[in-house]
């Protein structure tokens, strides 16, 4: 498959400015910059109109923008000189006089230098132009993703394979990481939360010190990035020791929420009923008020990208959405269990990208429990 | 030494906020929030005012919040409602009508939000006001920032024992972190920069796939991470075979400028005038316009911070001050050099933490070159 046609998606970006009057885009998010030209720099903005596309950084980067990105024109800013003195003097050439900025990305100070130095174009504060796009995955990134999958999952088979009872959670991390890289992911898609007992009642805790053979439950919520920035997400639980009724009974109901909540999935679905089928069957069996956040989110470029599958999410899904679906039920200081796949929306309903067992029996480590 | 102290990081806050009539402020920066309370977690914000501190979160880190910060209240966003929204209840209820928002962290959209919830206060943008107190550290903040530049400096130890010729620059990269972790690191400081040969060219080139046999000279710019945050910043070229003349030439330039620039060190020194020292040896040596960046920038719980030494700034050290010297050469194509240490400002002088051999013979790995 040849690589993504960056042209391509800036001309449709350029096409949805239209109905706004705005003449040229000035693209400040990370993300943003890369999907639309490639570029894996930072600290760069992309100037986007009609007849020109700049990219704007500086001298550490020059090189890299001709490797890069050989199509584009780079502004370079000189040393001393800042971002929006250089954006100004690009905007003041290629004659813009209505120039969108990203209201989500730019932050208050950046939006001050902006106006203080353009004086030849009116700044117009816009929202998520470019994210719009990259909700609906072309098929190239739907390649990454099952790449960024291939890599999340083929290093957690090798992580399992090697647990033992005195791995702490940190320790944990890292060889899922390395086992990651192994299979040619760049990274991981963010950092691993690894959380044993307790600690996996906690949703977003850090990885710490705690000892596998401190509780029969350990959680992994870990996703690979390939080398393109692409990123997978997951979450299974696995059992190490001898588990409690409770733990077997809050591992089921956040199961049977899960695969529910799946199979609601196809065009046209309501992100909201999503996220209640799943909400639903967890507070029927009497946890609602332990699930306490969102369903899911799209992935990408970002780990957290639009849509969102939550209660006020009047969304719909749309084929080429990827999202994860992740319940969960948390006993703070006890434990937490969470199972979280990552989900395509076809034409016809959906395909689970991920396929880490996720049964109840698959969960136990068997030569540690 | 006992740990930080938040509440008197507070105060001094608040105090500062006296002259400009601002009673209360939303602290939306990762950094600040955990310079200001020790909390770990992210996307969470503080409230600050004479009477209240809150702590304004979501479920996912209740439990987190109590164990890291008990003295806080804290403010839990219901699932569907918004960070602003919750804002706006808090700002309320404490009754303060001017309200500081840190204008360098906020994003447009999120100002505009907050401004359309909030009808109890006046916002007013505000710029730096808990970095100004981040620039000088404490004893505690020190000696972090020397447990950072300990483990920085034991995993390249490590790592450069284990040098291999056909290691690639991503290999090389994992080895440096996992040889850090092993000294209690928490993680790299940011992605370390692994260069070998026209790689090293590129000042913050991504590791890829040059292996260690397709050049003489390797750069690796890295750092590592303390449990609560603090960071060090190093950079080392090593000759893993037969260099040029050029390449020494290089490199005793960068030292010398890198060395001098280090003696003018002391409270008082104007930041130009220091960047000025480097860059005139450079420039003397003919290679003025190869070194494209600012000569350094302070170092804490963020990699970068106040404040910049680059030939615009005009602010004054001052002791407790820490900041990187890293004066560079980059030949496009070819090689690029850049030498860097951390150096703490003191009453009559500098100090510099970092202690890693970097005259030019000790450059040269002698089993490889």
């Amino acid at each position: 498959m040849s690589g993504p046609d960056f042209a391509a998606r800036r001309n449709k970006l350029i096409r949805s400015l239209k109905p706004t009057g705005i003449s040229a885009l000035l693209v400040s998010s990370e993300s943003n910059v890369r999907y639309l030209t490639g570029f894996t720099g930072d600290s760069s903005w992309l100037y986007v109109t009609r007849g020109a596309t700049v990219l704007i950084s500086d001298s550490r980067y020059s090189t890299q923008i001709t490797d890069e990105c050989p199509e584009l024109d780079a502004e370079i800013i000189g040393v001393g000189k800042s971002m929006s003195e250089a954006t100004a003097m690009v905007v003041k050439t290629t004659g813009s006089t209505q120039l969108g900025v990203e209201g989500n990305h730019l932050t208050v100070a950046q939006h001050a230098a902006l106006i203080q130095k353009i004086d030849s174009a009116n700044l117009v504060v816009t929202d998520g132009l470019t994210e719009r796009l990259r909700v609906i995955k072309d098929q190239w990134e739907i390649a990454e993703i099952r790449q960024a999958v291939y890599q999340a999952e083929r290093g957690i088979a090798v992580t399992r394979a090697r647990l033992r009872t005195e791995q702490t959670e940190t320790e944990i991390r890292f060889d899922l990481e390395a086992s990651m890289r192994h299979f040619g992911a760049a990274g991981p898609a963010f950092e691993p939360v690894v959380g044993i007992g307790p600690t996996a009642a906690l949703p977003h805790a850090h990885a710490g010190h705690r000892r596998v053979d401190e509780s029969p439950l350990l959680l992994i919520d870990w996703g690979a990035q390939t080398a393109t920035g692409y990123r997978s997400d997951l979450t299974r639980v696995l059992f190490t020791g001898r588990i409690t009724k409770k733990m077997q009974r809050v591992y089921t109901t956040v199961l049977a929420a899960q695969q529910a909540a799946i199979r609601s999935i196809q065009p046209g679905a309501v992100c909201k009923d999503v996220d209640a089928v799943a909400r639903g069957i967890i507070a029927a069996a009497g946890y609602g008020r332990k699930f306490g956040h969102g369903l899911g989110h799209g992935i990408g470029l970002d780990i957290h990208e639009a849509v969102r599958l939550g209660p006020q999410s009047e969304k719909t899904l749309k084929p080429g959405m990827i999202v994860t679906v992740e319940p969960g039920i948390y006993l703070a200081g006890r434990f937490g269990v969470r199972i979280e796949d990552d989900v395509l929306v076809t034409r016809d309903g959906y395909e689970v990208l991920t396929s880490v067992p996720r049964e109840f029996d698959d969960a136990i480590v068997e030569f540690l429990a």
